[in-house]
């Protein structure tokens, strides 16, 4: 046996696999945010020179996974294996933009959790020495987000204030054998949690509980407290989400304070950028991970982080049933040194 | 290390987890075709008493799994992993299907390959010590599938003779450290493959490359030829992807002979029930498997298998754009005795 297992959600990975390299790619509004700094590309064009809202998503995926190889000194081909999933319907947005790099492929769903899956999953292989260099990535891009779960852009629709803003951003990670670091070494897996949220206008709430569980979950069976991590950051719950996160985790005792940072919240500036509760989509957290969370452990910053990214699991066609949004949170945690 | 690596696609499972459990779930229309005896639950209701067919679609899966944990003797509670996905839009199907479990959840998307792509992760998890029992299962509806990604089924839309008829069915797999087995002691990870075919009504085509791609990594890094297995089962390339598959195999000196099975191809009786080349969809291998093929090996009919779904991985918007379908198959082989 390889894994050891905490708890029934949490794996501790002996042999912790180390984020080898990281590249990060935004689009204009997330490059005039207060993280532009952290991006390594940021596309002047939100179209990154294609026909359609689809082939931009696919083309802003392969310039982050290019990026990433490029700094891991590794060719796409030499990867063991690439890891992805996006929003688009069918996950076509991953399909189309890795179709061509000839390394086997496990296609996620996990809505906006897709780069926690991806890291946590692309961990557990590597520790378990099923692979030696494992791509995880994933993205969003707002129009083509806009379009498929909304409105269409010329609509010019209203938002509500508890809605956010899909980032056009990617984030992409390799992970490697041995490291360098910073490394992951405790994984746990996130259950669906669905309160009966209902408003698609307000994923801040319905993946709340998701992320509490979660969160729960991985102190519990780890015997680590908040006060373990330098930083416990949440995907895209938003400035709505995050407030609901911290209400329920107050009800188990549990206070996250400030070291609590969300990848929706931080991501713009909302007042100014008009983006309401905040940020979300894949490329949200998968491009603050990739870019200003492994920066800050790069310099030092932090020392160990819980990087727990949200999704919420409905689609257009269920909410127009007027079912309710089921949530999950997977979770890692990252550190420095082992 | 625990996974053996004899290539870059292929592990070696020596923990080689075991199939204690399986379920079949089947419509009306499979329930009439040449596996109607491998079926546990044949449903008389199309609409499995569901109102709309995206939750008929998740009824079906929600009882297949209850099916096969009841013959494990294990509550979904108990579960340590569901790993689950399907063909709908954000792969509504399994989310809502498996949200009131409580087990831990990962979502894939690998289209029709979806059974093939959860047996080989599942398998690896267990392998691993990362898991005891994992339940792995998919499935697809006609009619949900129908609507989402051809024609509104009132429309009564002609077919082409390489169309494929989508699966109403389901398939689950409770995988457990220990067995009792069939076990699955081999797996191969795909790569996508695209060869430029562009006719959404022709998938076997655009699926065969990749189902010889993979098996031909198969056999190269296991050093099997298809003669070590009693049977080679590909998912659904219908019965124009298998002619595909088999030249594609000659070109490079592989034949299969009687031994491929194709479970497109003989889940219905094509010409009696007008389903054109075969049936598709995630439920095709899934209930397949789950049914007729682990029967055979409990049976003793078979002790050797290679099962390899595959899926094509476009979605009804990048076919609008004129792109053409990537494709992917993964590969594991199951032995009565390790």
């Amino acid at each position: 046996m390889c894994a050891k297992r905490l708890g029934r959600q949490t794996l501790l990975l002996d042999n912790a696999p180390g984020v080898s390299a990281s590249a990060s790619v935004a689009g204009g509004k997330e490059g005039e945010g207060p993280l532009k700094r952290s991006f390594d590309f940021i596309s002047d064009d939100a179209r990154f020179g294609e026909k359609s809202w689809e082939r931009s998503e696919s083309a802003l995926l392969k310039k982050c996974l290019a990026l990433a190889c490029g700094k891991a000194q590794l060719a796409p081909e030499e990867l063991d294996l690439i890891i992805s999933g996006d929003l688009l319907n069918q996950c076509a947005g991953s399909a189309y933009a890795l179709r061509e790099t000839g390394a086997p492929y496990l296609g996620l769903y996990g809505a906006c959790s897709t780069m926690s899956e991806a890291l946590n999953l692309g961990s557990i292989l590597i520790d378990a020495g099923a692979a030696q260099n494992v791509a995880v990535l994933t993205g969003s891009h707002f129009c083509s987000a806009e379009r498929q779960f909304r409105f269409p852009l010329e609509y010019g629709a209203l938002r509500t204030p508890t809605s956010q803003w899909t980032v056009t951003g990617a984030g992409a990670l390799i992970l490697s054998a041995g490291g360098p670091g910073p490394y992951v070494t405790r994984v746990t897996t996130g259950r669906i949690v669905d309160m009966g949220v209902k408003d698609a206008s307000n994923m801040g709430a319905a993946m709340a509980p998701a992320a509490c569980d979660t969160l729960l979950a991985h102190f519990r069976e780890t015997g680590r407290a908040p006060e373990d991590y330098d930083a416990v950051i949440t995907g895209d719950l938003g400035l709505t989400g995050s407030a609901i996160l911290a209400e329920l985790l107050a009800a188990e005792g549990v206070a996250l304070g400030a070291r609590h940072m969300d990848c929706g919240s931080v991501i713009y500036d909302a007042k100014r950028q008009g983006v309401r509760s905040g940020g979300s989509g894949c490329g949200c957290s998968a491009s603050v991970l990739a870019g200003y969370v492994l920066e800050n452990m790069r310099s030092g910053l932090w020392r160990r982080v819980l990087f727990a990214a949200t999704g919420a699991l409905m689609s257009p066609t269920t909410s127009q049933q007027g079912e309710s949004i089921p949530g999950i949170c997977h979770a890692a945690a990252l550190e420095t040194e082992v």
